[in-house]
C-alpha cells in the first residue's frame, strides 16, 4: 500500500525514544492541532454536504489565496485530477497577484458558473484581499449585493476579520481549528472545501491520513520516520533535502512539501541558524536536469524518491523499431508507467552509489487514500525533524518584516 | 532597459582580470559554441521562413524533448505568451514518459492540426523516442507512410541517428551546432525553430541576446557578471543560490536556470566535488513558502532578484474599503504589476538585513527583447562560474550510470 523503504540505519536508540516521547506529548498537548484532523472530517464533511446541497451548481471553484491556504489543496488537486469525473466542477487558483496570471484566469471563467472562495487563516492576507478586490471590480458584484453570497464563501479563523466580514454580509464561513497552522491545514475546511466541491474523493483521503496517523501512533511506522528526521538533522552534512517524485501529478505535491519544510524548519534559535533546505524534483525530466548536482557534486543532499507502483490507465510503449535508432528499443510489454518506475530505480541506485542518504516511497495507487497518507506522513516528518532541532516548527517569524516594509510605503 | 544592481562587492582585482582573460579565450577557441549563436541567428530564421512557407497551416506545435530540449523553449514561451497573437500556433511539450500527461495532451489535439518537433542532441534520448512511438500508434502515422513528413520534423546535431532516420524518411533536419552543448541551445534551432512557428518576435529575441553579448565582450557589464560569479565560487559559504523571480510567467525560466546551474556547476574535481545549488522561487507566491527559510535559516544562500519594471497590460488595484478589511487598504492608484514590484523590493530590504549576498535584475520590460538578454546573460554567468570552479561546464558525467542500469535491465 505504502511503504517506505530506508536504505541508511540509525542505531541511536536513546534518541528514537526521546524523539517518540517527544511528539507523543506534542500530540496530546493539543497546542498543534493537525494531528487530529482526521478525526474532525466527518463533521466537516457533513456541514459541506449540508451547505453544498443549498447551493446553485456551478462549473468552476475558484480558490483566492495564497501558500498554506492554496499550496496543498492544488497538490491534492493535481495528484488526483485523473480520478476527477468530467461533470463535476474545475478547479483555479489566484495565488498571485500577477496581472498577466489573473486576466488569464478570469477570461475563461464566468460570474454565473463560478464559485469564489476566499481562504485565509488570518482573514487578512494583502494578496488574497486584493485580489479579491479585483474579482468583484471585475465581475460587478460586491458586498451588500442582494446574491453576493450566492458567489463568495471563506474559509478562515472563527472571529477573524474575514469572518466578520462574512458575517456581515451573509456568506458562509468555514473554520480552520485554531491550534492548526496555515501550512498544515490542507486536511481541514482549507482543502476539504474546495476538493469536495469538485468531486474529490475527501472522504478516502481523510481514510488515508487517518490511517497514517493510527500506523504512527501504535508505532508501526513511527521508527521509521523518526530515523529519517535523526538522519536530516542530526550532523548530517546533508541539509538540503530533495525529494524525486516520479510523475508530473507530483509537481504540486513537491511545491507544498518545499513550504512546509521551509517555512517550519528554518528558523533561528538564540544565536544560532538553523534549516533544511527543500529541493522538489519531477521524474525521469529532472534526471535530464538536476541529477548531475546530486551524483557529482557536494555530498550535502539527501534524497527521498517517491514513485506509484501502478500508474492509473498505464499505455504501452510500442514495441515497433524506428530505423538508426534501434538502440532505444525496449523489452516487448513494456508500459510508460513501468519505464517510470524502472527509471526511478535505476536513478536510485546510481544515486546509493555515491552514498546519499537515500530512501524509496512507493505508493501502491495514485489515489485518495494513498494521497490523504502522502500529506499526513510528511506532516509528521517535518513535526519529528522540528522536535529534533528543537525549534518551534509552526510559527513564521522572518516573514513579517517585509510585510511590514511594504505596508509602510503603500498602505493607507 | 536592463539592469543587474549588485548589493555587495568583489574587489579582488587580479581574480576579476583572470576570469575575464579565461571567458575571452574560451570565446575565441570556438570549442564552446553558445556564444555565437546570436549571429547565426538570421540563416537559421530564413531557414525556418523557407520551410515554413511551404508546410500546411497548422494549430499545434508539438515539442517532444526533455531538459535542454524542452527548458529553455517552454521558459521563452511561458515569459512571452502574453504577447502572442491568439491566431498562432500553441505550442505543446510532451517531456515525460508519464501516461497521465501524454493522455491529457493527446486528448487535446488532433493529427490534422498538428505539427510534431522531435528534438533530442544526441538523436537517440530515451524518453523522447518512446514518447514519438505512442504518438505514433496514437494517430496511427509510421516512418514511410506517405505523408509523414508533414506531420513531423527533428531538431537534432548533424549526421546523429535522428538525424539519418529524419533523412531516411523524408523529414526536415534542423541542427544544433555540434559545439554547443544542449542546455546552452535554447538560441540555436532547439529553441528558436518552435518559438518561431507560434509567433514569437524571434529576430528580437535574437536581437536581445546579441545586445547582451556585446554588452559583455566590450566589458559594458563584465564585471558585473564576474563580481557575481565571484561571489558565488570563491569561499562565500552561500553555495545555494536562490533566484527569486516575481511574476509567474517566470516560472518555467526558473526551472530552465536550475537545469543550466545544476547540470553544468555540479561536478567531481579530481577527488574533491564542487558545485553550487540553484533554487527557483516565484514572487509574490514564495514569500509564503520558502522565504522564512532565507530570512531565518542557515546563511548559506544569495539571493537573486529579478522584476518586471512595466507589466503588461498592468490592471489597478480597486480603491474599494471592505468593511473589517480595511487594514489591507492601500493608497490610491496602485496597480498589481507595481504591488508586485513593491513586494520585490520590501522583501529584498528583509533579505539584505540579514546578511545574504543579494542583487537585484530589473527588466524594462517583459518583452522578446529582454528575453533574449536575459537568457544570454544567466548563460554568461553559468560559464563564469565554471571557469572560476576550474570545472567543465559543459559535459554531465553523473547521470550515465542510471542509464546504463536501466538499459541493462530493459533494453533489447
Amino acid at each position: 500500500m505504502f511503504k517506505n523503504t530506508l536504505y541508511f540505519d540509525v542505531s541511536d536508540t536513546p534518541k528514537i525514544e526521546e524523539l517518540w516521547n517527544k511528539i507523543s506529548v506534542e500530540k496530546t498537548s493539543k497546542a498543534v492541532g493537525y494531528y487530529n484532523l482526521p478525526a474532525e472530517g466527518e463533521k466537516l464533511l457533513l456541514d459541506i454536504g449540508v451547505w453544498g446541497a443549498g447551493i446553485r451548481n456551478v462549473e468552476n471553484i475558484v480558490v483566492i489565496g495564497v501558500g498554506g491556504s492554496s499550496l496543498g489543496t492544488k497538490a491534492l488537486y493535481s495528484m488526483l485530477y485523473h480520478e476527477k469525473k468530467a461533470s463535476t466542477p474545475n478547479l483555479y487558483f489566484l495565488e498571485n497577484i500577477d496581472s498577466v496570471t489573473i486576466k488569464k484566469t478570469l477570461k475563461s471563467i464566468k460570474l454565473d458558473n463560478s464559485l469564489f472562495l476566499l481562504v485565509s487563516k488570518s482573514g487578512t492576507t494583502l494578496d488574497t484581499i486584493s485580489i479579491a478586490k479585483i474579482v468583484m471590480v471585475h465581475f460587478g458584484i460586491f458586498p451588500g449585493d442582494k446574491y453576493f453570497g450566492k458567489y463568495f464563501a471563506v474559509v478562515t479563523d472563527s472571529g477573524s476579520a474575514l469572518n466578520k466580514f462574512a458575517n456581515e454580509y451573509g456568506l458562509k464561513s468555514f473554520f480552520i481549528p485554531k491550534n492548526v497552522g496555515g501550512r498544515f491545514s490542507v486536511l481541514s475546511a482549507t482543502g476539504v472545501v474546495p476538493l469536495t466541491l469538485c468531486g474529490i474523493d475527501t472522504a478516502k483521503l481523510l481514510q488515508g491520513a487517518a490511517e497514517c496517523q493510527d500506523d504512527f501512533f501504535s508505532r508501526k511506522i513511527s521508527d521509521t520516520l523518526i530515523k529519517k528526521s535523526l538522519a536530516y538533522t542530526v550532523k548530517s552534512g546533508q541539509n538540503i533535502n530533495v525529494l524525486f517524485s516520479y510523475s508530473d501529478i507530483f509537481r504540486d505535491f513537491n511545491a507544498w512539501y518545499v513550504q512546509l519544510w521551509a517555512e517550519s524548519l528554518g528558523k533561528k534559535k538564540g544565536d544560532e541558524r538553523v534549516g533544511l533546505t527543500p529541493v522538489g524534483l519531477i521524474g525521469a525530466i529532472d534526471q535530464h536536469s538536476f541529477l548531475q548536482l546530486i551524483i557529482d557534486g557536494p555530498k550535502d543532499k539527501s534524497v527521498t524518491f517517491i514513485r506509484v507502483e501502478n500508474m492509473t490507465e498505464d499505455m504501452p510503449i510500442p514495441d515497433i523499431s524506428l530505423k538508426f535508432l534501434e538502440k532505444t528499443n525496449l523489452k516487448k510489454g513494456i508500459g510508460a508507467g513501468q519505464l517510470l518506475n524502472e527509471q526511478a530505480i535505476a536513478t536510485m541506485k546510481s544515486v546509493l552509489n555515491e552514498g546519499a542518504i537515500t530512501d524509496e516511497i512507493v505508493l501502491a495507487k495514485a489515489d485518495a487514500f494513498h494521497a490523504g497518507y502522502l500529506i499526513y506522513y510528511f506532516e509528521l516528518l517535518t513535526s519529528l525533524c522540528g522536535l529534533a532541532l528543537e525549534i518551534n516548527a509552526y510559527n513564521q517569524p522572518g516573514v513579517e518584516v517585509g510585510k511590514k516594509i511594504l505596508l509602510d510605503k503603500l498602505g493607507k
